[in-house]
């Protein structure tokens, strides 16, 4: 450990391209972030070929063998108990045991969210961890959190995930006071249930320092108005995934319309490289890993379907909260939350 | 009335391009649908050049005149109280007084649906209204709702959004048996909160006939997986707004992509007529328009922004739905209903 480089435990049997997209996503994520090292968690016999495939990958791992891998049905409550010698369970026990400094994992969203969180526990005065993730916009990536690590979420929950999303958006955006907002399905201070409403309350009251910018709708994320955009669970998901599959449908779309006759054919050659780009830039792998803010210790969800660039870059999504701190900043933005409110709860007193 | 016409009552004040929209709107309906007598209601002063250059309109037009119109900002309740008089209000009571077969307004949402809720009533058994309208898939278009008439839903009440959905769906996309699904957060039936699994349990349970499929995500929608995507109003809201603002960011980074240089201006040009078609195929103005099913009325809601044309689709929806006598089959299949609880009620007595 330390400063000199970082360990990242892999659950190298979870996903459906597993285990090699992990060999192959470690060796990606090496080209970017030289000091890396891997825990590899997993069937040894499976990982023996892959080994001598991903020379580099080799010279920067170690191997933790297990047969055991926590399938993707499994309910979270079946997995916590039957799964403790599980490749899942075992790659989080290495940041428990400060082994490792992250945790990696493809599989049952679920298990991982419930091991995690009886493993490593939560940050000092952290009720849930939310899943965080980035999302494009018109200008560039914002946060989004929660997509889905909890199905609701309490005012408190949702101040929560606000400071969280705060500190993530400083670390991974690079920006000095992130714009944050909670969606909402109108932009007026009466729209949305109670508990959004109180959470603006909430917000705009305890933590007037924050670049609060009230409640934004679906198309405002996407027209890039907020830096942070704060959801519970459910609605994070549904909103993270009605837009993945409406920018399939139109990627399909386009693919037809340029396939038509030769001359869109040809139109799509003298397009192509600026098509590339724009699928470059749209790419739902550069947006894979799911971070599990909220935990104490960095543990981030790797999609089922990732490919070994999707998961390298999900690594270097781990990579980049080590590099940052970015729980120790949490911790440190909770402290001075609570400083605050004992001060002002003593004032009232006296 | 009767069978030779529909009159739809036009709330020609709401909007962001009223009263213009209205005439150009309904001057393009009654290109697709000649049998269609419109009562303009609103400011005549305002109406008086627009009867003269659009002279077709005239023809199929009488005026109801008011000054007052209900703002945009204006909540529900203030509405209902001081609005007796706003273009709103006379344009539902076209309804309620069997003057006119449907209203459609581009004004409140909110306010629209709170004094339609009041003047017309809900159909015999339905708790509330459900917002419905068509949503583009790869497989061409599904019915969703609710879409924002209500923030929750009761496992009862997303029962009957989807026993209305299925009446909608058989008429609007003319399908025998349509597909219908419940949105969540996960397609197995552990996932999501407890009103939606119990909503699958009961839509199970009491309505065998329906050709109930159980969960899909956001992603299942655009793929085409159903026909009726039945969730409660925030969560449908989110998802729409998503999907819009998705969209719409892709069309301009295609368009950004394509007017880059002078080949890639080029091969617009070649790809222009199929680019055209892609645009018409996902253009948003013609899913504009949606309806609350469940009310003792037809009336539909067009988006504030719509232009003539988007105008010109919601008031097709309109007469789509008197055409198919949707509510008179709505009605039929929830007597149905009754007439089966009923009847195993008994047989559990005896």
């Amino acid at each position: 450990m330390g400063h000199t480089h970082y360990t990242i435990a892999l659950d190298a049997m979870g996903g459906d391209h597993a285990p090699e997209s992990w060999f192959q996503g470690a060796s990606y994520a090496l080209q970017k972030v030289p000091n890396l090292r891997f825990i590899m968690v997993g069937d040894e016999e499976l990982f023996a070929p892959l080994f001598k495939k991903y020379r580099k990958v080799a010279e920067h791992s170690t191997t933790l063998h297990t047969k055991d891998a926590i399938a993707d049905d499994e309910k979270p409550s079946t997995a916590l108990r039957q799964g403790k010698h599980s490749s899942m369970q075992l790659a989080i026990n290495q940041v428990k045991g400060e082994l490792a400094d992250a945790v990696v994992s493809g599989g049952n969203t679920g298990a991982l969210m419930a091991m995690a969180k009886l493993s490593l526990r939560m940050l000092p005065g952290i009720k849930r961890p939310a899943a965080a993730g980035p999302f494009p916009t018109q200008k560039g990536d914002c946060i989004m959190l929660d997509l889905g690590a909890n199905l609701s979420a309490s005012a408190e929950e949702l101040l929560q995930f606000a400071i969280m999303g705060d500190v993530y958006a400083k670390a991974a955006l690079g920006k000095q006071a992130p714009r944050i907002a909670l969606l909402n399905v109108g932009e007026e201070d009466t729209k949305g249930h109670s508990e959004i409403r109180e959470a603006a309350e909430l917000i705009r009251t305890t933590r007037p320092d924050l670049n609060f910018i009230g409640f934004v709708e679906g198309h405002h994320v996407t027209e890039g108005r907020a830096d942070v955009i704060v959801a519970d669970g459910f609605t994070g998901n549904i909103f993270l995934k009605s837009a993945e599959g409406t920018a399939k449908m139109m990627r399909n779309h386009i693919k037809a319309a340029f396939s038509q006759d030769w001359i869109t054919k040809l139109s799509y050659l003298l397009t192509y490289k600026t098509m590339r780009n724009l699928r470059k830039r749209l790419d739902p792998r550069r947006y894979n890993g799911a971070i599990f803010l909220g935990l104490n210790g960095v543990a981030i969800k790797s999609h089922g379907s990732a490919d070994a660039y999707a998961v390298s870059q999900a690594i270097r999504k781990a990579a980049g909260l080590l590099q940052h701190a970015t729980n120790q900043h949490i911790i440190d933005e909770l402290n001075a939350c609570a400083t605050q409110s004992e001060a002002l709860d003593s004032s009232h007193v006296a």
